[in-house]
């Protein structure tokens, strides 16, 4: 698959409903991509897209559908579910989503007690697992770091580095390019997916340093020039 | 145990003699402290600390000793040996150690084929570990994410934030506070010492970082007011 230029891409979101998915799909769509929120249900996801859109202005492309049929048109696709729903949500779509791009950006994390806890994943990380149940997809994995609170905020511009990895390099660099894109993200390659797993527990501290600081946290890496 | 102020304290290293140890001397020795370079050798340590305080000017006062000499008489100790060397080097210096303020500075990573990789810890975190095999002393984690080459610069100051875990409330308090002392750390408190397995593996993402951006790089959280 070779994405169209100019830069303007069609990003379905599996999940986009929620909290990370919404935030996700405006920043996008502000960014001048052309968003299909996905959902179980397409009138939730419809409705959820007109809010969306409403709230960011009128010049913006953000629809809804059901996660069929909002990634099977989709120059590549983000899911945006929590980790718990990655075996009954991915396999249905791993037809559609065939040699696509597909980027994880899910944190294996549960609540105890209000603390986050990572769970243990066999395959080293959820951007693994994702990879393991689209086994012909080109997983890659961003945005973890990416506070939900602090996308929907649209009146700031966000302040975070995006870590972007995956084992396929042409990918990679695409969603380099697609979350460089985003105004107040660095994006940084953070090479092969199985470093998606140290990506992931930092997420987790960024959730503590969320409850310690009442914060939408981000993350800035020093010592690196791009 | 309470810190003597003002707030010059006497800092035991643990394997200071190592790249991590001795940049966290000099930076410390210039903050005020006064540093006893501990290693296994008696004359090594007092060698290296010779070269450190050299290195450093004339003002600051770093000494070097064998570990065990080095921890007896420290307002605090830092542990900075690699993480396979504490089963071995811990257990003779817990007695001295007992109710002292002991901060791992350790990710548990080792290296394959040039990539990080973090080793399972069965109590979650190298830290906790160090507090497993020192059960009576006031472990707290902190500096993991500072890199070695960094502290060695002694012509830039740093620029990273420092995330400090522990149990002990005061022990953590008082760790933020000497962090905050050296020059171009913000520290945070991280919250309890389980949090030390997100920082450290955050370690293991920097060192990832560092491979593939040939930096030495550091990291800031943002969004966080303090």
């Amino acid at each position: 698959m070779s994405l169209p230029e100019p830069e303007i891409w069609r990003i379905g979101l599996v999940g986009g409903t929620g909290p990370e998915g919404r935030g996700l799909a405006q920043r996008l769509a502000i960014a001048g991509h052309a968003v299909v929120v996905g959902s179980r249900s397409a009138n939730r996801a419809k409705e959820i897209a007109a809010e969306l859109a409403a709230a960011c202005g009128d010049q913006v492309s953000i629809t809804g559908a059901d996660n069929a049929t909002a990634v099977s048109d989709a120059d590549l696709t983000i899911v945006t579910i929590p980790y718990s729903g990655l075996p009954d949500t991915l396999p249905p779509l791993a037809d559609s989503l065939r040699s696509h791009i597909v980027i994880s950006t899910i944190a294996p994390i549960e609540f105890r007690e209000g603390r986050p806890v990572v769970l243990p994943v066999e395959t080293g990380s959820a951007a693994q697992e994702v990879a393991r149940l689209l086994p012909e997809s080109r997983v890659v994995s961003a945005f973890q770091t990416v506070d939900a609170h602090a996308l929907a905020d649209l009146d700031h511009e966000l302040d975070t580095d995006v870590l972007v990895s995956s084992d396929d390099t042409e990918a990679r660099r695409l969603v380099v390019r697609l979350a460089n894109g985003i105004a107040g993200v660095r994006a940084l390659s953070a090479g092969r997916l199985a470093s998606s797993r140290y990506v992931e527990e930092c997420t987790a501290l960024l959730i503590t340093l969320n409850r310690i600081y009442k914060a939408h946290s981000g993350i800035r890496i020093t010592g690196v020039d791009r």
